[in-house]
């Protein structure tokens, strides 16, 4: 049986906070062949909202802890504001896109984070994503656009890692699809330099990864989305590639992550 | 061919704004048997919201003026904090609802209203329901739960009135589906006086409407709810009923509308 292409992107907090960057980057998305989806959080909005209403974020050892009001915040700034602009964005320029949140459907089902050394609060683990909702939507034109809210099915809506749903909801769909995930940023890729934008590696493999990261040159914030893309790579993902959106269609420059050496 | 049974059921805003009421009309609305769709528009969450981060709503001859900022809040809102909320409390008693707003598969595409004597702002007037996304969803067991907001299908979200909505999506589902379009709100039906709840009207028809409104019995916003209601009994709708969500099952105290006298 071949298996249909689909390509499962994940877009940048830094895109979504510049409107002209994020209409580029929607029309290219646009332009992607085959099934696709799109998977988004939050970028500086939800902060800027918070800061508006004077709900003060906590920060410990560089993590946001998600109380009650940041996650009602970003409730409305995920699934309402960012999701339904990005949606009516894409309807727009006729592609068929339907938003979707952990809740709808039960999309996303997650377990609240155990309290442990740190209570990162209404924190979500994923348990389980519907690939029959989401295969139902794709094979009738549908292109789900899902923003990084799961719910514990009890009730409760949970903040979760876009980079994490993006790498699993890739993992769900790969026994049904030919998956490529994409993570992309305002970069052209990982950089070898944080001061060369144009300097940007080509490929990290497991062995190169750990060199990297000892040498420092891949570190916070880069590593967890890093382990996302193996993870994907190590349970069904045929290619998992960081760089601009352009990536997809063209094949410039970019970081493509491998599980063996060329 | 015998046609399946839905109910189109709009859930008021007084409901909506308090957490018990909404918990026990959701119980109640996983109850109905059969296809359903939940219609809801926002409480004075949104009003709230908008007093604390000093948006001025701007009122004109009774009506709210949805301006930029008073959109920004109303998406995030109706289609984030109501929206998710309700369809994660459904999920948690295993009733499978999805989320939609207008944009959402070109759910409900509607035109920017004209200005005339007044200018409403991002108001939209419908134009097109998507009822293939929503028999798709029906048929594959998935609950609509669809927020007030509309789209221009050129990238502008547009406030759209939910009594309205309901409406149109009962009508546009009348070819394939049996239909009963439901009203629900805190009160058990339309008052015959504004000061006895158990003074309930059990019927409504074009004469008694001529006459209730003439002397001044129904006005205000009963008046385009009930024009809603007879329009939809005009264009295919099989029953329309207002009143508290408990009429659905045990057909207790509500207000029929009908076309003809019994």
């Amino acid at each position: 049986m071949i298996r249909n292409r689909l390509s499962v992107i994940k877009v940048g907090g830094n895109i979504i906070d510049n409107e002209k960057q994020l209409k580029l980057f929607l029309n290219n998305f646009k332009q992607i062949d085959g099934l696709k989806i799109l998977v988004h959080g939050g970028g500086k909005i939800a902060t800027n909202i918070s800061n508006s209403l004077k709900i003060k974020s906590k920060i410990i050892d560089g993590r946001r802890i998600t109380n009650k009001s940041t996650l009602d915040i970003i409730t409305m700034v995920y699934a309402g504001k960012i999701n339904k602009n990005i949606v009516s964005n894409l309807q727009s320029i006729n592609c068929n896109a339907i938003g979707l949140s952990g809740p709808d459907g039960n999309t996303i089902e997650a377990k609240k984070r155990k309290v442990k050394k740190i209570n990162y609060g209404f924190v979500g683990d994923i348990k389980k994503i519907n690939t029959e909702l989401l295969i139902l939507l794709l094979n009738n034109k549908y292109f789900p656009v899902i923003c990084s809210l799961s719910h514990d099915k009890q009730g409760q809506i949970l903040n979760t890692n876009a980079d994490t749903i993006a790498a699993s909801i890739a993992v769900g769909l790969s026994s049904k699809f030919n998956v490529a995930l994409y993570y992309c940023f305002e970069k052209n890729g990982v950089l070898n330099s944080d001061d060369d934008e144009k300097n940007i590696i080509d490929e990290i493999n497991p062995n190169s990864y750990y060199k990297l990261k000892s040498e420092g040159i891949i570190n916070s914030g880069m590593i967890p989305k890093i382990d996302n893309c193996f993870d994907a790579l190590r349970n069904g993902v045929k290619t998992v590639k960081i760089g601009s959106i352009k990536m997809i269609k063209s094949n410039i420059n970019h970081t493509s992550i491998v599980l063996q050496n060329d």
